[in-house]
């Protein structure tokens, strides 16, 4: 069955996915990079780490994202000559659904990635996700807003959460404004490595 | 030197150090007893587990706790026969600070917990807390808010957050309405174990 899943949601233990005052130079928001040195520290990821960092190449078959993980530009697209922070062969590989008020082309790039931008909500982009993958997984790439709304809305099954242990102090809470619905999640696995805790909850209904 | 510090500050992955709605049936409020099963789990608590329970038991010669802490009383203490949660020979085995509005005589207790009502504030609280411990430490036992209102004012010295793999979805969070407190504070112990994560926050002024 296909699943909805979110991979490597890194927080600090005071509950930020991101730092304040993202900017071009700043894509995780200031002293959000932070939160990915779990997945690149000195010498290369290994162990449970290297597992877990890893599930997100398996099985997905499509992307979501929200406008300000693609990039910084706000409103309109402009020149449209942002292509996303990846470069020209971004690391999804796959169809990759950009949530957004403008309306643009997709836009194909290298390695079987590409970005097509989705103007009519949500629900809309999961199910043109779902259409894409097939049989295969859906992610939400991120970022907090766009995984809050999917959590919001009760549509994601499996939430892969990595607690790190720094402080932010700003920035966008995970488990903010979600009213009850994390009432239906359950905490399915729970695995601490020296570097980060994994937390994974998986949704009610959902048959693993 | 003596320090101000938090023991076993015990935090859903969500972020509350306490369920809500708090009675005399769930002192922790709704499912925040288990936020404490790693304490006391079937079999007994152990390893690094163990060693970070205990420290509480060392070198701590006050408490400080809210009311909320204390007892669920609210408004005034009525006929005064309230004595705390924990019967009449406390954990605490020395003199223990209430936080109140609502002026009380101290409570004898066995076992060297005596339970005295400052009615001036915390720094007030702190300052008798530290005549009564002498050399030795002064614990900020909790709740939640009184714990924020000491780490807004800059006056713990060193934290110890347990990060327990459980959704609350409500209660009383840890890091909320701290300002930029937390800017002055650094992660100076990380150490997962199977069921929790130990984080000690210290403050940068702190010599350990």
């Amino acid at each position: 069955m296909s699943l909805v899943r979110a991979f490597n949601i890194s927080m600090s233990v005071d509950g930020f996915v991101a730092g304040p005052d993202q900017s071009i130079d700043h894509p995780l928001g200031l002293g959000g990079e932070a939160l990915h040195e779990w997945v690149f520290p000195p010498g290369g990821v290994s162990g449970t780490d290297a597992e877990f960092a890893a599930r997100r190449e398996r099985g997905v078959g499509a992307t979501i994202m929200g406008r300000n993980m693609f990039g910084p530009i706000r409103g309109g697209w402009g020149e449209g000559d942002w292509r996303g922070w990846w470069g020209e062969d971004p690391p999804f590989h796959h169809p990759t659904f950009v949530l957004t008020h403008h309306p643009q082309e997709p836009i194909e790039m290298a390695g079987g990635t590409t970005f097509h931008f989705v103007t009519d909500g949500i629900e809309s982009a999961l199910a043109r996700a779902h259409d894409a993958a097939g049989e295969a997984d859906v992610a939400i790439g991120g970022g907090a807003s766009t995984l809050r709304q999917y959590l919001r809305a009760g549509l994601v099954d499996d939430l892969h959460v990595v607690v790190v242990p720094i402080l932010l102090r700003h920035g966008e809470p995970l488990f903010a404004d979600l009213g009850d619905a994390l009432a239906d999640y359950r905490i399915a696995e729970h695995v601490a490595t020296d570097r980060v805790s994994h937390v994974r909850l998986v949704h009610s209904r959902t048959v693993e």
